[in-house]
């Protein structure tokens, strides 16, 4: 289309064909410049792919993650026994240099046992109801909280009942994802702030308590958990979550029957923070050792479940990244790091923690990649960076053509590595098949068999392939 | 890229400026021509996915075919429950027309059981396994065969052993699938002749039966059945499928270990053919009536479980389709059919009647499609049609970019549809991601729970929307 636009405006301006020749030639210069890759990139590509399909161990390393570790909330016993793991596999493959960074990290814990119940319905009588308690949040011990229901679908409407509708009452924040969008992050990002900031807003009214419908793409009988933040200088109210099918529920029985109660019972509490740690495999550089091209996900995982999709998969697919490059013995230029991230899920400390180390020790950051939306069927990946650097990427995209990895799109890159921005580190999200991943999120149910094998690793292989390429050619 | 070859060569050819720009114009004129499509083109899209999205029914149609009425092979009183509740939602649907076309299917019964096991080794002395015969096969009766094992990767190798080697033994064909096919499809075709020739190429020398490898992605526990086909004037040999698990097995055992034997018994009977039927709803056209547009999927399925990625999704897909059209008040300018073809799985009967009886009626088809690869997360079309009708459907490639919808590559269409070929009919298969299929394919744990409501709902979507596009401008 340039080209076109070119050829036209050449010719209005009554350019000489000389000039037009020119022009055309140096246009051509630039289109084989920007397909800066060569055969021996298709090659390696290939060769990366094979030993990740082939030879690939990150399946095996999830399975001991998330069946043998299990839940690793920050600050739990199995957030350090998943450090000492990770900091294993990676020693034992032979990395050249393993290290631990140490972080404080919140320590909340869910305590024993949570209780919810609808009362007082006329149609049903009392119905127990299974919650969960936000993460961050505060128990409400053994009295429980029972209240007359307001539900809302956002903070405006909140605001609309103000003092008078909302003063003793518990809020009922029931805003589904919307089904239409394609990406079912865009929806999470849509109905995310109930969770996040609903006990907040609801306190600002005088509510005792809060709930909030589960950031679930579909209709299930999970709760689904997930963190808030509590504003400063406001009431910390109470808050869990229900699933979708009693969202329903509660709004069903709610259209005639605004009287009923909702009472719940938690334990949550926020202890002292403790010390913890970003666990760090590297590859040295042999041409730029100073510059380092990272790949990593979370360590850690709400304390419900497995942590399977939230985010084992991201780590075992960064270790995986640098043993495969290791396994089919490329010798990168520049100094490959797999960083497993400590507390992305109710604090982001390791990912500050990381960032903040980088400045102090003056470590040049050529690009950060994370992986943290499951281990799913690659897509692509999403880019937030200078216009330059997107365009540099997406010139590579024909040698990932064979692998059906299409998108290469500006956007986020992940919750972790945020923090570099201000380093003006290029960030790279990868980018999987979306529509699982919010069955499964923060719930009982994101457990190692929701995970297939060739899923993980075709990712896997999708990350270490552009790795490789960004390693080779810098950006 | 045209372009600049046309700029280039205008140049070296001396043409005038003026055929320059002539020739610039056509091509833009062409550029305009192949983008032929408009913005009401993209509303009406969006609408599609909205309406199947927010309101599809596929999910809860799929549910009620695969956990009540449960495997279908033709011949079986499922098969006959599934076309009798295809044509109500059809006729419930409210479509112009809905009717049954006549077809006499085989009638193939596995029996009541199944057993196997590796005898006499000498590591592990007996050792129960599952099997599970191959469909059409020919029973073993309670006396069962049992004999030492011959393990063969391919039919060359079993050349090679000619019958010599082979007389008297039960033939192993122990071939994995492809891990570094991208397309688990390519990797299937690839080892797919074992299982459907396997039995008769054993039979040419000697051998008494066959234990096949099964066709299934990774290594897990679960035997895939799936068709074989007897040559003729070569003795039938009973032949069963093991898991990929115990064909390791087997194969570890057989290393030094030559002498061990293998026993199974089977009770698979072909009967006499049967009646059945392909089940059809069609969407009256209001410009061409005699030009029809069909979308399907097959009805049968294995017997061993529901029947829910293969092909249980393809039906319920083609029948939202129509319904999501219609909900949304689009009246087609063709008739649009969908199509429930019966007897795919062993005998094709199905698609073979339907292509004869729309030549005899000198239907004309402008296109058909099938969707027979699972109810997977749609990635695009593949597309057994002629170069024009490539490039048209291309053109219309940016419409579904909004989807994550890319793959328009020419490719088979679906083997429903492949006797339509012969007519010239452009042919089009959906493609759906393909790295769980073969997990689940032709096994007990092909089930409704398989099947993501969301990914079912986006390849309908992508589906209809294509529908829609070939209705609207043809082919």
């Amino acid at each position: 289309m340039i080209l076109i636009i070119l050829c036209i405006l050449s010719k209005t301006q009554k350019y000489s064909t000389h000039n037009v020749m020119k022009k055309i030639l140096a246009l051509l210069l630039v289109t084989v410049s920007i397909q800066a890759f060569s055969q021996s990139d298709e090659e390696m590509i290939r060769n990366i792919y094979d030993e990740i399909l082939s030879n690939g161990e990150a399946y095996q390393k999830l399975e001991y993650l998330t069946t043998k570790i299990g839940g690793r909330l920050a600050g739990s016993p199995q957030a350090a026994a998943a450090v000492d793991y990770t900091k294993e596999v990676m020693e034992d493959y032979e990395f050249d240099n393993v290290f631990l960074q140490e972080v404080m990290v919140p320590h909340w814990v869910r305590g024993d046992k949570e209780i919810g119940r609808i009362v007082n319905s006329k149609k049903q009588g009392t119905v127990q109801v299974d919650v969960t308690a936000l993460g961050n949040s505060v128990g409400t011990g053994p009295k429980g909280v029972v209240g007359r229901v307001v539900e809302v679908q956002n903070f405006k409407e909140l605001a609309k009942l103000g003092k008078a509708g909302v003063e003793g009452k518990i809020v009922f924040f029931n805003r589904p994802l919307d089904p239409t969008k394609i990406n079912t992050f865009e929806a999470y990002g849509g109905a995310g702030n109930q969770r996040g900031a609903g006990p907040s807003e609801a306190a600002k009214y005088g509510a005792i308590g809060v709930v909030v419908r589960s950031l679930a793409s579909g209709i299930d009988d999970i709760p689904h958990t997930g963190s808030t933040r509590y504003a400063l200088n406001l009431p910390k109210l109470p808050a869990v979550a229900i699933s979708t099918m009693d969202a329903e529920l509660l709004s069903n029985l709610l259209v005639d029957d605004a009287d009923l109660s909702f009472y719940f019972e938690t334990y949550g509490e926020m202890k002292e923070d403790k010390l913890s740690y970003n666990v760090i495999g590297e590859i040295k550089g042999s041409e730029f050792p100073d510059e380092y091209v990272i790949v990593g996900g979370h360590l850690d995982s709400w304390d419900l479940a497995q942590g399977a999709h939230d985010d084992g998969t991201g780590c075992v697919q960064s270790i995986e990244v640098l043993r495969a490059l290791k396994a089919i013995g490329y010798q990168p230029k520049r100094t490959l790091r797999a960083v497993m991230f400590m507390n992305e899920e109710n604090g982001l400390r390791g990912g500050r923690k990381y960032a903040e180390l980088a400045e102090e020790n003056k470590e040049r950051h050529i690009a950060a990649m994370e992986s943290d939306r499951g281990g799913f069927t690659p897509l692509g990946f999403s880019l937030d960076m200078n216009d330059k650097h997107v365009k540099k990427i997406q010139s590579w995209a024909p040698l990932f053509k064979p692998y059906q990895i299409a998108m290469f799109e500006p956007g986020g890159g992940g919750a972790d590595i945020s923090p570099l921005k201000p380093q003006e580190v290029p960030l790279i999200g990868f980018v999987p098949d979306s529509q699982r991943y919010f069955d499964y999120h923060h719930t009982t149910i994101d457990t190692f068999d929701k995970v297939n094998k060739r899923e993980l690793e075709l990712g896997a292989a999708a990350m270490a392939s552009l790795i490789y390429l960004i390693d080779k050619y810098g950006l």
